[in-house]
């Protein structure tokens, strides 16, 4: 076992090969530390509050640490972005990065991310653990497996998929219509050809032909569910309150009805515990869970964000997408459902984001340009409004590319600082934490000034159109919203069936403040269509699903699996 | 970390509750063994030669601890059994018993077992490790995850499917034929409605519309490979020549075709990896890797074998269903394959098992009746002179029951010695190893009269037809091999496209010599229907599908799962 002792995070961040090396290189050459001497000299964790996963992954023993005590609680650090584009924000690079920074300040810091999917990982974009200086070690068995969360989910829910087609199967007592059942299954892959089947083929003994399909595993509601959970007999609740299908009368039937939420949390009881991993600067990062952040609230679990803040003194996390989907979700659903409040928030953007919410193509990105700059700071500003709508005065962080600009970065902080907001730029990529301390000096002056009144955008006793029309004027600046037929009367039977007391999770394009991809900077009077409703009672919200959404990715043409594989040594090549 | 010492073994095991007492309960009674503090104290390995699982369970560190050496290679035992019947043997109970033996014995030992599936174990049986005081422990967590080997074989195994599912859908270059696709998609449960599916409906951005289904993973040909494979180098070559599908032409579509097979090996990298547990006296317990015993070898990994032999002076193993299938494939696919060969075998047997096969009903077996016995003892006898045509003298082990009468014992005693052939009643399943130390002795002393000659029962060079009568006349006595058309079509494929050297495996119903599993005995004359072949060129034979097998169990009516769930402290119940 390695027992690297924490004074060499200096030694080995100067001796890390230069920015531009691919991510992977910048990984191998950190030999992390282990875990075990970390959590004890980072978190005071002793060994046996650990379940450890090799030498440099651990699970965290909640049952042996105990309960929570909200009045220990650190200050909460929400990192979100402006509207994502091709460009690339590096959210997730700056999540580490700012903890990073706060370490360098002497601040006692964790952070806590989302775990990856494997889909993406062999399909477009390889790994997702920050990148250049900012990243997560170790890098490959974060994207492959970890701890096997992914895999205990995509167990459970199937196991649930499974048990519902065998009660139809030996006589439905439950009386479920087959046409109805809404609970698919799941692969935590890409894979098209699953989006739509026809299972139960082959004749009687083999179950009742009907239509259904998979989805991605981070679309699962027990994803959802994990991420919310405040303990294992909350688990099991929620598990419970899972409505997989309709009745001919229209009634629901829940997992309860089915009796199967006991073997469902048993498959989840390991995957519940949060895992512990760390930063090339051995600065401790919390991975757990990944909802959607679409059909689900996409921040990482309500378990590990509580940890995090009972070990440290500042804890940094992030929320999916931009700040309209992202924060929005992260402060009316998952701080509504767990009474956590942020104290601080980041908003990262980038020159070049800017410039193509000004309307600047890629290619054209390395090329400055002031105007379309000043165009697609619109983008931005509606940001800055929107969070303060919920309170929170951001400090931006511009997230630096080598090929930006000085003046491009001036102008940034020019147009903020009209907006009585500080920006800050931050070059954690190339420098890792050593180029975060401005931006994570900025926050704690910040909230040196007080903590901020949070407030959800809608109160619970709202109607689920009016959550839903108010996101969409307040924050997405729609026109009007255009409710389907079955919306409304899917609204109106949720209503009904008294879950109208929910949040709302929009499933709308990242790409834009509107419905429309293409609509950047910050479009106004658009309609917003919300096409299908559908209800997460075990997570505990109403997704609104405007336009497409795609709950099953496909491979491209060429899969990154194709160039990855292992060298005469055993170590993963190909994972970027 | 519990850092219990191993003086502490014969305290804990004359405190556990008495025999017939829940598996479960006996095995919450013992306090396992820190897995560093056992792999240290009783294997020679350091805590860097391991990868911690938790603090009971671990990874061996192959690429740590290096190639092994066959000149220091302990005795190997193989534990083999009676026509199985509904009346239970014992066989896993017994491996882990004899290894406690030889271990009370004084004898440095350990025993390699299968992995349990999570399908039968929400289905209809509960846990699989073991029974009464012969058990592994941590129980819960070997029958659910364990380490993750399964759940990565289903995700390498679906990845493969939506590669070539997508290869297909972006204009199918390799030319597939999407009618004749052998690879099918797999999931480690019970459901009987993926057996036969229809995938990529929706219309054209959904890939194209055909047949397929899925099996539990335990039938996955991945699954196969991983306990054949040698090493991380082997193993990508065998992912590399599964063979997927076939052209219009006929010609075999691979998966080196589709360039796909250092992914595989990517997520597969830590599976491979052989895992190490305890039984409740704490003797060490590799478990790795479970193929199907039907259309597939049916015993643990080949790696976790070679390091247990390496390591002790004495590895007990078993084989899948009766000796028939399990040691004909243990010597005839995993030790040709492996270079392997048993010192000595164990053929179990019990009381109750001997009269059902005598015509018995399994209501009426705690009744003594010698008759019923005598006429059953013809299967045993058939397993006797099958293991000499090896080469192999067995040790018979009387699995004890608490209702075997006496003379029952006795007479099974008479009818081995009449036939040169030791048996023991060995009483594991009451008494932990101490009830194993007699069968334990025997088999020393029969190793100590000199190592056996085993040998295959045929030669590589053979055709395939050839192997499968040769395997029929001799073990099953069957009076004749009735190949289908398509069968024969088949074997004449594949021995024209190179592959009549490979070993086949027979998968045929276990509860008979012959195809039909209400055969009970020693049938002679019958007819060995050969329905259908399938190649599995990765793993390195040809199946001989006889009757019908079932690649994809289903629930019952009232699923084991119903009846699970977390008590109050989170401890699993219902697993039994």
């Amino acid at each position: 076992m390695s027992l690297t002792s924490s004074e060499s995070t200096a030694v080995t961040t100067a001796t890390l090969p230069p920015p531009g090396t691919p991510d992977i290189e910048i990984a191998r050459a950190v030999q992390p530390q282990s875990i075990l001497l970390l959590a004890q000299q980072r978190l005071g964790l002793a060994a046996d509050s650990l379940i450890p996963f090799g030498h440099y992954k651990a699970k965290l023993d909640t049952r042996h640490v105990g309960p929570v005590d909200p009045a220990s609680f650190g200050r909460l650090v929400l990192v979100t972005a402006i509207t994502p584009t091709p460009a690339g924000e590096g959210k997730t690079t700056t999540s580490v990065g700012l903890n990073d920074g706060f370490n360098q300040l002497g601040v006692r810091s964790s952070v806590c991310l989302r775990e990856p999917s494997l889909g993406p990982c062999f399909g477009m974009k390889g790994g997702a653990a920050g990148g250049g200086r900012a990243q997560v070690i170790p890098m490959e068995d974060i994207n492959l497996h970890f701890n096997g969360d992914f895999h205990a989910i995509t167990a459970a829910h199937n196991l649930l998929a499974s048990i519902l087609d065998n009660h139809i199967h030996w006589g439905n007592e439950a009386g479920l219509d087959p046409r109805h059942v809404y609970w698919r299954r799941v692969l935590d892959l890409n894979d098209r050809a699953l989006r739509n089947t026809i299972v139960g083929l082959g004749g009687s003994a083999h179950g009742l032909p009907r239509e259904t399909g998979f989805d991605i595993t981070v679309a699962s509601e027990i994803m959802a569910i994990l991420c919310m959970a405040d303990d294992l007999t909350d688990l099991r609740q929620r598990l419970g309150r899972i409505i997989v299908g309709r009745r001919h009368d229209h009634t629901p039937v829940t997992v309860s009805d089915l009796g199967v939420e006991g073997a469902l949390a048993i498959l989840l009881r390991d995957a519940l515990q949060p895992n512990l991993v760390q930063s090339l600067e051995h600065n401790p990062v919390f991975i757990h869970g990944g909802p959607f952040a679409n059909i689900a609230h996409g921040c990482n679990s309500v378990m590990a964000t509580r940890y995090a803040l009972s070990l440290n003194d500042v804890v940094v996390t992030e929320a999916g997408f931009g700040a309209d989907l992202g924060a929005e979700k992260f402060i009316d659903i998952k701080c509504r459902q767990s009474g956590l409040s942020p104290d601080a928030v980041v908003l990262v953007c980038t020159v070049r984001a800017l410039k193509m919410q000004g309307g600047m193509r890629k290619v054209d990105l390395a090329r400055p340009d002031l105007a379309a700059l000043h165009e697609g700071a619109a983008n931005l500003e509606r940001h800055i409004l929107n969070l303060r709508q919920f309170g929170l005065t951001p400090v931006v962080s511009i997230n630096r590319f080598p090929t930006d600009a000085e003046e491009e970065l001036i102008a940034i902080q020019a147009i903020c600082r009209e907006l009585g907001v500080n920006a800050v730029v931050a070059n954690h990529w190339a420098l890792g934490g050593a180029g975060a301390t401005d931006l994570a000096q900025a926050v704690l002056d910040q909230m040196a000034e007080g903590s901020p009144e949070v407030q959800p955008l809608y109160p619970d006793h709202w109607t689920l159109v009016e959550k839903i029309e108010t996101i969409a004027s307040r924050l997405y600046h729609a026109g009007d919203v255009a409710f389907s037929a079955d919306a409304r009367r899917q609204l109106e039977e949720y209503q009904q069936l008294g879950f109208g007391h929910l949040p709302v999770c929009i499933a709308k394009t990242q790409y834009s403040f509107s419905a429309d991809p293409k609509l950047r900077g910050a479009p106004s009077g658009h309609t917003l269509p919300v096409r299908e409703v559908r209800l997460s009672a075990g997570a505990g919200f109403v997704v609104a699903v405007c336009g497409d959404i795609m709950t099953m990715p496909g491979l491209p043409r060429r899969p990154a699996a194709l160039d990855m594989g292992l060298n005469a040594e055993g170590d993963v090549y190909g994972l970027v």
